[in-house]
């Protein structure tokens, strides 16, 4: 209001100031009928009076117009935002909220040894609520409804952090611990439909704290965490949770867009709490099925163990490649301690031109050039991994598989996903499932915002 | 930008262009006194330019503000829209998220043999998240909070669909097999707070993939299906899950606005997979008790069972008419195939005048045409329902039960509905409950968008 | 449309009929001419005619742009707001729907006996759906993905309300029976981490009906209850489910800002329907372990028992106090009837000078005076509180504790809250942990909105 009373002020008084309307016709007009005697001074005098007061009243409208437009066309305070999710968020930065979700629909069908059984599965149903309170604060619950189960087991990141320091983060609440370049990754980005052989030893997400910064060319980042949701000392009040240390750097010494290489070391360090157990297993790069290709079992009396993983990834235009390399050494009572290992290589290739997304330390989303729905046909890209892990040391046979799978997406849109993956377990040996090898076809839909 | 100044541009050069500004009375006077003789040539001149000048400023000034204006009243590229739910679409219709949901909360009472429990439940309470991305394609993320459990037990729609096609969808994910009238409809919108007997034969939701085309007078879909997602082979890795097959046409040669005629038929087919076991059941027309009043338990060696149904509907002003016929074979191994079998029959009446919605081979909701809280009564339908099951064959006795129903419904908003069943079983012959027949009142408080 | 018109033309009429346009030069210059016989009486007469007309199109012109103002400056029909969670109102109030939730990750250590595990919970974890639709009618669902399970185990509210009455607020569904002061403020704003020991008797929430008034000074609320969600008679068909009946009246005498006093009587009469138990029992003001310090187990043969509960509350500016005592008596077939009690006393101050927020017979959140994030630090609470149960009567021996709770909270945002509690256990007399005096230290990060 006051603003809008000094505008027009400053206007106005310009306009009384100019010693004469330039180029005003009637004013010369006015001018010229005086100098050529057509009207008397007096009637000049009033005639110069009121070309001046209308002056000012003509600026004085046309200020205010200015005014009323000016008002018309602020933008809101609130901007919503509609592109899968909604995404709410005040023009001033300091609140936002998103609403958002995921699902993933897959079919599977198995052959070869062991007979598994065919089957389809909703892999992934999630909804996210998450944002921004005051600025620097930031909060998330995600919760997988593919996963529900006692002790909130399908919560997936349910946390709060604080970002009011430059570039560093500190979060509180369940998240994922910093380690594994494919575990980083969200399972909507994962170059196939499941994660490697070695995802065996992710770390998974824990109930912690963690501090890490993220810059263009590296990212570090140390946590300290209690235990997972589901293992809960519910049934035997008198022993502790496990609890653990996790740490994560990466270093990334060229990080341009479609070009980037990534190095990065992975440690993390899980006490057992009063539980002395842990257990290592996968399926075969499926899901559906149920069997855990390999197995360690329940391994009793052990006191902690720690995971070392070493990354190593590159961007090159429409190709991509990633390997990891992760051991785990598992500490016991009265008895020998255990090594187990396995490592990845995988590349993949965009037919469509695409690139890979890597941005402080992990894989992004894929962005078509052109979208299926807008006149395009999607990227399409296909994926070629080899894995392989170990879990045989000393007294445990868990078994040892090697795995190839060949992987093809079509990702019709930023926020759509077709896959379809063959995976040929190339050899298994010890464990329950010596000498099997089973191959798989499976399918997969998603839509992830 | 460039618009703006291209718009000033031709206004500008259209003003000039033109031989005079018609009737503006300086103009006229300019001439006037020349031709009178009061202002020499060259004056005349001079003014002659300077109101050419002032015109195109004039005009130039004009157009801004238009164009101005034009800015200022563009309507937002994203539309809110709150009733109930929560709808943001943009404009371009290429992205919409709704966030929406549903709580239906019911007591019951029991009386007669056999002796029930009276109690209370919250029927259904979901939420749901859905939209539009990119033009064509669709999600949809549907939970139940009613109905959690392990494997994603509460998850009713989970979906992807594309509609690029000319009134064609195809969807693929977790949804309803298209199988029934009764059973299409949401359980928002059924005429009873549960649907008749005969929904034992309920085709239910599966992951799959189906095409459907909807026209104003016909519909047809057709899908394959995995198995549901609480049937898992997790327990027994070696068996394949179910599958199965599922079409349904309907026909309406008579629908206008309050008058309606509707034939359907279904047809679905289901392979046991590798569980070899089949079981048809249901509560009499409630859900609170847990009592099943027919039950064939666990049928074995079943290899493959296929569901026929008969619709007939039909809708004409307040009065809407309903009935549907299926029948159920079961093929078994080493055993004779067993043939199952139920229908029903229901008529309801709107005192308020409305009319029963249908659209492309479903019923919808209820439209009041008064709401409470806006001085009305809202809507007020009276239903009565016959039904009958028979899962009596061979040497399977699930039990034969006749129940009628009379329902009043009371649609106080097109989203709240409040509703009282008085639900008769007439006669119950084999089975457990053999000639036991109990009578139960039940009501429900419902919102749902 | 036709206001735009009508607008125009009553300008415009006015325009007409103005005897002049005052003070305009061009006018004057005219009259003056004519006067001075520098223009003939014809051409006169056309300069009055063309000034006349082109009075009325410039008058026309400002009428529209200010007409097209008007429209660009209304106010939107919906708004949005976003301050943690979103809001979305139609500006009439007819319709607004809410989205939002809140996380509690705890973690906790304990000391002395008996043997308790050391762990960390995610408490809380939830995501709620609520508004209100045509004026008068509310919803609301409320999900908590950290207590799911079957028979809808992690519905928190889920209900209709209709508030069409002045006052007055009828509600169907599921939600909080009426009865303790420290049970009906939401956990969000309990000043401890856990409520106290007298928590055994809260009345937990029950599927029912409840008719509420709340005034500045006093409330009165009662409804009648069928069971809980989870107490279901799926399994003992036969059983009818428990139901309640539950009324309390609260009264204010003094409600000033930052001053209060606070008086509250309720009542609660539990009928336990077909299964004849009840059961009182109670972690030592912490949920982590798992550990009931006192339990008096199932208490078999009992036909219904009945809560009283007396509050007292006040607010002096920081400072806050408040008590209860609450008894439960216990009626039995064919065993004495059984009589338990406890009661709490607790009190906080605010060295930011905040004050507890009171309203209609609840206490509400913190709002600090200075933000972090906004330059502030955030409120400051220190806490205290003593509370004891005695669980021993006749033949039950569940126990009885003493305790006492150090409690520390920083609210740095009205939406975000730390807390510290240190529980020391002085006393627990018989039950299994007879003699047995743990000490717990807990600690709590928590967004809720």
């Amino acid at each position: 209001m006051n603003k809008v009373k000094k505008l027009i002020a400053t206007v106005v008084l310009s306009a009384i100031t100019m010693s004469a309307y330039a180029g005003s016709e009637i004013e010369t007009l006015i001018n010229m009928l005086h100098e050529n005697g057509m009207v008397t001074d007096a009637q000049y005098g009033r005639l110069v009076d009121e070309l001046k007061q209308n002056k000012i009243q003509t600026v004085k409208k046309e200020a205010k117009v200015q005014q009323q437009l000016v008002e018309a066309t602020k933008p809101s305070d609130v901007e919503v935002e509609v592109k899968g999710g909604v995404t709410v968020k005040t023009r001033d930065g300091k609140f936002s909220t998103k609403v958002s979700g995921r699902v993933q629909a897959d079919a599977a069908t198995y052959s070869g040894d062991p007979e598994i059984g065919d089957g389809t599965e909703i892999r992934r149903a999630r909804i996210n609520l998450q944002g921004t309170i005051y600025n620097d604060w930031g909060y998330k619950l995600q919760y997988d409804f593919a996963s529900t189960g006692a002790n909130g087991k399908g919560i997936a990141d349910a946390f709060l952090s604080y970002n009011g320091f430059d570039n560093m983060q500190i979060i509180a609440g369940n998240f994922k611990d910093p380690f594994s370049l494919e575990y980083e990754a969200s399972s909507n980005h994962v170059m196939f439909t499941e994660r490697s052989l070695v995802n065996a030893f992710s770390a998974g997400r824990h109930i912690g704290t963690m501090v890490s910064t993220k810059q263009k060319h590296w990212s570090l980042a140390g946590g300290v965490f209690g235990d997972s949701l589901t293992a809960t000392n519910g049934t035997n009040h008198a022993q502790d949770e496990g609890w653990g240390l996790g740490a994560r750097a990466t270093f990334a010494p060229i990080n341009e867009k479609n070009k980037m290489v990534h190095l990065g070391l992975g440690l993390n360090y899980r006490d057992t709490g009063g539980f002395d157990i842990a257990q290592f297993k996968t399926q075969a790069e499926t899901h559906i099925s149920g069997v855990n290709i390999v197995d360690t079992g329940t391994i009793t009396n052990v006191t902690d163990f720690t995971k070392v993983g070493l990354e190593l990834a590159s961007v090159m235009g429409p190709f991509s490649a990633q390997a990891e390399y992760i051991t785990t050494s598992v500490s016991r009572n009265n008895a020998s301690d255990l090594e187990f290992n396995g490592w990845y290589v995988q590349a993949g290739y965009f037919f469509t031109g695409e690139s890979r997304h890597y941005k402080k330390g992990a894989f992004g989303g894929v962005k078509p050039k052109s979208n299926v729905g807008e006149g395009g046909i999607g990227a399409w890209e296909l994926g070629l991994r080899y894995s392989t892990l170990d879990l045989i040391d000393a007294d445990i046979d868990g078994g040892e598989a090697d795995s190839v799978t060949l992987g093809l997406n079509w990702y019709a849109t930023p926020t759509l996903r077709f896959s379809a993956n063959y995976i040929d377990v190339l050899d298994v040996q010890g464990g329950t499932y010596d000498d099997q090898e089973p191959r798989i076809f499976q399918v997969r839909s998603q839509w992830a915002f």
